[in-house]
C-alpha cells in the first residue's frame, strides 16, 4: 500500500526530524523508538510498511532540508552520522517540496495547493496521501458564519479576503483532493462544521490535534492515578520553558493561548473538575529543541493531609513527534483504505485535544459494541486517560486487520 | 454485613491513621480522600458500609492509642481537631486490644491468636472478620521444608522452636479461625504453599503484599507511559528518604532488601526489561511519616535522542496507607461473602508485589471470560500497570455486586 | 533602648508574624532561628534588645489581630500552642493600632501620620520608633516633578490630590516625626530625591527594598558560585508559584511587574550579563503563605560543555521575614543612636534591591577605608553577593559597637 | 615560566579532558570557562601562560589518548570538531606517557618514577614540573608506623612489600625530584606526617585533596547561606548518581566511603553542627560522565516554621574538573616559583578536602596578618564557604605577584 505523507511545514523541525528518521529506519540505521505503531501490540498488517512511505510538502520558507538538518545536528536533535548517512534521501525529499500557492481568492488557493498533491500522487503512483500539518502554530481565527455551513464556505471563498485560517485551508484542500488530514498542532485544521461536513461529502477521514509529546502525556498518566486514588488535586500548575521555531512562536501571545489551552484540558476532563494553577509557557532561546517542563501537584489525601508532588520533564520535542508524524500517517492511510470517514476519535491517544468527541465516527469499523459487555465501553466523552485511550487504539487496530 | 478488622500491628502509624479516619468517617467529620470504594465506579452494595466496621487487634507494644494518636498530631499526620473528636471512639478501641500471646510451641501459639480473633467476633456478634497485618517489616525468614507442605507444617509448629515469622503465623492463626487474611506490608504472610492450601481448605480468600502508596504507586502509571509510547527506558535509579517507626524498622538493612527488591518488580513486568539504577532506601528520623521520594528516568527516543525525567514525591504515608487498609478490608469481606476463597489477584491494584500470578484464584466470580473478547483478557501473569489493575478491580467490585 | 516599631501594614501575615514571634521569643518559648542579629558574629550590646520592642502601627482594615493570628494558625504559618500563649501580648499591641488618617491634603494627612507615631513613642516614653513598612505592595506611581525636589514636594502635598503613593507618604510622615524608616516592600518608599533630602535633613536614617527572603536569596549565592568558577550562565528562568493576601495582590500584573523586576537584579550585578530567562510568578491561592519556587539554571563550562541545575524552594514567607525584621529594626534603630543619616547600604544583605549605590551614606562610621588595603574594599555598587553583604554587615555591627 | 604538568592517570577521562582542553586554549578555538586564573579577578603574571605547559605523565594501562579522546567525544564530553583539530598536540603528549614503573622495592620504585619526571623536565628544558594526581581513587591504606616517620618511612621503603599506596609513593616520588604534587583526588597522596616532613625538607610545595567539583561545590555555597540566615538545617541528605570510569571505581564500597565522608565534611564544618542525612552514591552506567546529584534539604525557621529546598545538578564531570587541574598547575608553580614550601592552605576553593589546617604553611608571603584587621582574618580552621575561599585565593594571587 504505496503511501504519501505530504507535510504543512516540510521544512521544520519535525517536518525534517520524521523525513530524516523514516530514511534512517528504512535503512536498519536505528531502532524504532518513539514509533507506537512498531510495539508488537499495535502491529498490523493493515498499516502501510515504513518503506512504503514518500514524502512531500509546502512550506513557506525555502531552507534548503540539508540545511535545516545541519542546523537540527548541530542542536543535538539529528545523529551527525545517520542523518550524514541518509543525504541522498532528503535531496529526493527536497524535489518533492512545493512553495505554498498563492491566489487572488482562497478557493483558488485551495484548488493550487490539491493541484500539488495531486500532481505528487500522480507522479509517485501512490494508493493514497495523508496530508499532515506540522506548520507553525497559528493564532486562533475570528469567527465567521460561513465555518458553519459547507455551502457559504464555498461561496465565501470565491471572494477576495480570508475566511480561513492555513491550517482550515489546507485541510479544505486535502478533502477537496480525496485525502485524509491529520492536525499535529493546536491550529483550527478540520474542526469547523463545514470541514466536517466536507470530510464526510468526500469520504475521507481526519484526526487531531496537536500533539501529545511531553508534559500532556505525563499529564494524562498522573491526573488518572489521583483520580483512581480519589486523591483530590487542589493545584497543578505547570511551567514550559522552550526554544526552537515553535517556542519563538510561542512567544507570540495569541499562539501561546491555544497551546495552554489545549495543555490544560486533560486535567479537568479527567480529574471531573479544575484545580488551580495554569500552564505557563516560556520561550528560551537556548534550549532549543529540548523542552524542560515542570509541574507542581498539590494534593489532599485521607483525613485532610496536604501532600504535593513534582515533576520535570526535560524532553527533545522533535523526537517526540516525529515518530507519532509517521504512526499518524499509517494509522489514517489504513482507516482511509478500510473506509472510514470523520473524525478518528479512536486515535486520541496521540493528541492533547483530540477530536470527536461531538462528532460520532462513522463506517464499518464503527460498532464493535454488539460483541461487547457494555459496561467495558468507551465513555461516550473521549477519555484523556491514556490507558484508555491505548486501549481504544488497540481495538482500533484490531478491527482495521479484521475489516 | 457487621465487619470485623483485626490489626496486627494495632498500636502502630498505619493502625491508628485508620482507627481514626474509620471514626471520622463515621461521624461526618472529613472527606472519603484517598477511599477507593468510595468512588462513584467502586461503590457497592455487596461491600460492608463504613459504620459496620469494628477494629481490634494485636500488637507488642503497650503504647495507649490517645498516645500514639497524639504523637501523630503533633507529627502532622492526624488533625488536631477530628482526632479530638473522636477520642471516645479511640478508646473503644483500646479496649479491644490484646497483648501477642506467648506460648510454648508456635501451634499453641496460634491457638491464642485465634481465640482471641474468635473471643473479639462472638462479644460484637460480628459476621466476619478480616485480619489485616500492618506490623513493623520482617526479615525473610530462613527457608524450612515444612512451608512447602500443609501437614509437615502442622507437626512443625507443634515443636519448640519458631517455624514461621510472625506475618505467617498470624495468617495461619487468621486461617484456623475461618478468618480471611491481609498483607499489607512486604513480610511473608500468607506466601508459603502449605499456608495457600490452608486457605483453601478453611474457604477463606486472602490478598497481599505491601501497599502501594508512594514512589511505587507513581511507577506503576509511568512506566506503562514510556511502555506505550515505546521509548526506551534506560535508568530508572530511586531515592526514599523516610522516617516514622517504618523508616527507623527499614534502616535494617534485611527489612530493606525485601522492600527495594518489591519496589523495582514492577519495572522489569511492566517493561518488559529491567533498567539500570536500583530503589536507595535512607532513614532519616526528621522526616517522620512524610516521605520524600525523588526518582531519576533516562530514555532514548526516535533516532536514539537521550532524554529525562524527574520526580519527587512528598507523601504522608499513613495518609495514604490507612483509606487503603479500609478498602481491603472491605473488599476482602465482600469476596468471603462470595465465596471466594485463596489469593485475590484482582486487588492488585492496592499492592507493590501483588499476590496470584502463581496461584490461580478459585471461585463463582473467577471464569467471567466467556462473555469476553479474548484479546481483551488481563494476561496471565499479574499486570502492574495501574490502569489495567483498575479495571480488573472495577470487574471485580461489579461481580460482588452481580454474585 | 527603648525602641518603637510602628509597623505600615501591621494586620498583615508579616506583620503578624512578627509581632507574635517577638512576643513568643521575650517569653523563652521559641528559639530566635532566622534572626541573624541573635547569631554569634552580629550579637551587639549596641542594638536593643528583644525585651526592648514595642509594637504598633497603621492599617486599612481593622481585621482584630487575634482574628488573623487565628488564620496564621490555620494556615500552618504559626504554631498553636505559641500563639496561644501570647494572646496577651497580641491584645496589648491591637490597642496600639491606628486606623490609616484620612485628609483633604496629603500634607495634612502626613501630619496625622506623624501625629499618631509620635503619640506612640511619647506614651511610651521610647527612645526612638523605627517606621517599617510591611503594607501590599503598590504598583509603581506615575513621575512627577515634586518627586525630585523637597521644596516643590512640600508645596505639591499641600494641595488637593495626591503627588506621593502611600509608602513614599509614609516615609515622609516618619522623617518629619524624626523617625528613621525601612521599606520591606518593593514599594517606593524612600526612594526619591526629595525624601533622600527630607531625611538627610531630620538627621534619620533609612533602609530598604524588599526584604530577601525565598528565590533571590538562592539567587545571591549561586549566582557567584558560577561567577567564581568562571562557568557562563546562559538561561536563569525562575517560577514562583504563591498564595497569601501578598499573591493575591501580587496578581495585580502592575504590582506584580515591580517585584518582578527586582528578583532578576541580583543576576545581572552578579554575573556582569543577563542571562535568558525571566522570573514568572503565579498567584496559587492554595499555597498560602507557603511558596514554591523553581529555577532552572543552564550554563556552559570548559570546551563549550552544557550543563544544568535546577532547584525548588519550599518557603514559609511570612516566617522568613518577620524575624528579618527585628533584625531590621534593631539595626536602624543602632544605627539612628550612632548618629547615622541617610542610605544605610550596609544592610544590602536582607534586600532583594537594596538602597544606597547611587547614594553614598554619610556620617561617623562611614570611612574605615582608611585602615583598610584598598583591593580588599567593598565594590563602589553594593555587591549583590550574600557573602559579602554578610562581611560589610558584620563590619556594620562592630562598628555601632566601637562607635 | 615554563611548566611541565606530569599527570597521575595520565590516561583518564580528566586528564584527556585536560590535554585537549589546554591545546584547545592555546589554539584560540575556545573560551577558557571553567578556568578559575583567567578570570580578571585571578589573572596574574606571577602565573605561567596557557602557552607554557607541557604534558607528561603515567597511567598503567596502555589505552592511546585518540582513542580515550574519541570515547569521550562520542559520550558529548569532548566537542569533535575541537578534538579533530588538536589531534596533533595529543599525538605529541602520547609520547610522553610512560607506564608504571615496577620495581622489587618501592624505594627503587619511586627512583625510577623521578627518573622520568626528571628526563621530561630535562629534554624540555622545563623551569619547574608539577605533578598532580588524576587516577583512579584508591581505598585508604591500613596504618603503618612508618607513616608518621620520615626516617622510618625511608628504610620500610627499601624492603619488599607496599608501605604505601601509590598515590603516596607517587608524592613521595615527586617530592624526591623537587616537584611540587597536587592530589585531585581523595586517596592519600602526601597527607602522610613523613610526607609532609619530606616536602619541607625538598622545598616544595603541595595541594588536595579531591576537587570540588558539583553536589559539594553547591554545598560550599548553600551551607554558608543557611548558617548566615540563622536557619536550622535538620536534614540534608544527597544522592550522586554517576557513570564514567571513576563511577565504576566508586562502586567499590571502600573507595566510596573515602569520597562520601569528604563529601559531607563541608556541611559539619560550615554550620556548626551534622544535620542528619548522609550522601549516597550509586553507580549508573549509562549516565556516563554525565553525573546527576539530587539533594534534598530541611531546615527550620521562625517559631519552629519547617521549610525545605531540593536541587539537582546535572554536571559533566570531567569538564569541571579538567580546567581546575590547568588552575591548580598554574596556581602551584607560582607558588613553588615564589619559595612556597608544605601545604597550600590557600587553594582551599579548589578542593573537598582542604589540606592545611593541622598543618599551618610557611615561607615568604606567608604572614600578611600584620597590614590587616585581625577581625578580617580568616579563621584559624580552614573555611569551607566558599566565599571566603575565595578571598583567601584572590590575596594569595596579588601575594604572588607582589612576592
Ligand atoms: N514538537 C512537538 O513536540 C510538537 C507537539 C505538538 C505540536 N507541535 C506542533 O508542530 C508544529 C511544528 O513544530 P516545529 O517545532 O516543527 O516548528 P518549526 O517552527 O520548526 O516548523 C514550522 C514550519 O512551518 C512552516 N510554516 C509556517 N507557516 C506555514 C504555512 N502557512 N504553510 C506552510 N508552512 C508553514 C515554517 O516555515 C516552518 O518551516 C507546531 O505547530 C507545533 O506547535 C509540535
Ligand atoms: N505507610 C505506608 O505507606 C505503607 C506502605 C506499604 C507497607 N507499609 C507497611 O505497613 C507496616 C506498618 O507501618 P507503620 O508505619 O504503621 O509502622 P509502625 O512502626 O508505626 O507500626 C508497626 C506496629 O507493629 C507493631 N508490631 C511489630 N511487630 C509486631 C508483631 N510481631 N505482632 C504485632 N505487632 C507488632 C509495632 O509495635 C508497631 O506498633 C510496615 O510493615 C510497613 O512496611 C506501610
Ligand atoms: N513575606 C515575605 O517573604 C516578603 C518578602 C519581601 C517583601 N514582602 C512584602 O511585605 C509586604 C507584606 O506582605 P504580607 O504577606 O504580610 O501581605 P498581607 O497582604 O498579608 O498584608 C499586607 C497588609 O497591608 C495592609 N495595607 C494595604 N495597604 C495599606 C496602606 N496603604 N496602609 C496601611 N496598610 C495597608 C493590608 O490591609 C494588609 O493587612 C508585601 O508588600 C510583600 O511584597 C514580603
Ligand atoms: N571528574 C571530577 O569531577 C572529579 C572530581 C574530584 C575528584 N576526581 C577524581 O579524579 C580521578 C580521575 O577521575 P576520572 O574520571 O578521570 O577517572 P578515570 O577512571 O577515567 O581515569 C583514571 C585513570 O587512572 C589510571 N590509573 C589507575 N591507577 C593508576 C595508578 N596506580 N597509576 C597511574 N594511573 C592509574 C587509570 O588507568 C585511568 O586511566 C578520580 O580519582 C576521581 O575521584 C574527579
Ligand atoms: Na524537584
Ligand atoms: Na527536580
Amino acid at each position: 500500500m504505496s503511501t504519501g505523507i505530504w507535510l504543512i511545514g516540510a521544512r521544520g523541525s519535525v517536518a525534517v526530524t520524521t523525513i530524516v528518521g523514516a530514511a534512517a529506519l528504512r535503512a536498519g540505521l536505528t531502532e524504532p523508538y518513539g514509533c507506537v505503531t512498531e510495539l508488537p501490540d499495535l502491529r498490523s498488517p493493515a498499516l502501510p510498511a515504513l518503506a512504503d512511505l514518500v514524502f512531500g510538502g509546502h512550506d513557506i520558507t525555502t531552507t534548503p532540508l540539508s540545511k535545516k538538518a545541519e542546523a537540527l545536528v548541530a542542536a543535538g536533535v539529528l545523529p551527525a552520522r545517520i542523518t550524514a548517512a541518509v543525504e541522498a534521501d532528503l535531496a529526493a525529499v527536497q524535489d518533492e517540496l512545493r512553495p505554498v500557492p498563492t491566489a487572488g481568492c482562497q478557493a483558488e488557493a485551495a484548488r493550487l495547493i490539491a493541484a500539488d498533491i495531486d500532481d505528487f500522487r500522480r507522479r509517485h503512483g501512490l494508493d493514497r496521501v495523508v496530508v499532515i500539518n506540522v506548520a507553525s502554530t497559528e493564532p486562533a481565527p475570528p469567527p465567521h458564519p460561513a465555518h458553519a455551513d459547507l455551502a457559504a464556505l464555498e461561496a465565501a471563498l470565491a471572494l477576495p479576503g480570508d475566511v480561513l485560517p492555513p491550517s482550515a485551508l489546507n485541510a479544505y484542500a486535502a478533502f477537496t483532493a480525496g485525502c485524509p488530514f491529520v492536525d499535529f498542532t493546536p491550529s483550527t485544521g478540520a474542526r469547523l462544521p463545514a470541514l466536517r461536513d466536507l470530510a464526510v461529502r468526500a469520504g475521507v477521514p481526519y484526526a487531531g490535534r496537536d500533539g501529545k509529546t511531553g508534559e500532556t502525556l505525563v499529564k494524562s498518566v498522573l491526573a488518572p492515578m489521583f483520580a483512581m486514588r480519589h486523591l483530590r488535586v487542589r493545584t497543578w500548575s505547570g511551567t514550559n520553558l522552550l526554544g526552537g521555531g515553535d517556542g519563538a512562536n510561542l512567544a507570540d501571545p495569541a499562539a501561546n493561548a491555544a497551546k495552554a489551552a489545549s495543555k490544560q484540558r486533560v486535567l479537568a476532563e479527567t480529574l471531573g473538575y479544575q484545580p488551580q494553577g495554569t500552564t505557563l509557557i516560556e520561550f528560551v532561546d537556548d534550549l532549543g529543541d529540548f523542552k524542560t517542563a515542570w509541574d507542581l501537584i498539590t494534593f489532599t489525601g485521607f483525613l485532610g493531609t496536604a501532600m504535593r508532588m513534582e515533576f520535570t520533564w526535560h524532553g527533545c520535542d522533535s523526537a517526540l513527534a516525529a515518530p507519532l508524524v509517521l504512526d499518524l500517517a499509517r494509522l489514517t492511510a489504513a482507516a482511509h483504505a478500510a473506509g472510514r470517514t470523520g473524525a478518528l476519535s479512536e486515535l486520541a491517544f496521540f493528541f492533547k485535544d483530540p477530536l470527536g468527541d461531538d462528532d460520532p465516527p462513522t463506517g464499518p469499523q464503527d460498532s464493535p459494541e454488539g460483541q461487547q459487555d457494555p459496561r467495558d465501553r468507551v465513555p461516550q466523552a473521549i477519555s484523556h486517560a491514556l490507558a484508555e485511550q491505548w486501549a481504544v487504539l488497540a481495538r482500533f487496530v484490531r478491527g482495521l486487520a479484521d475489516g
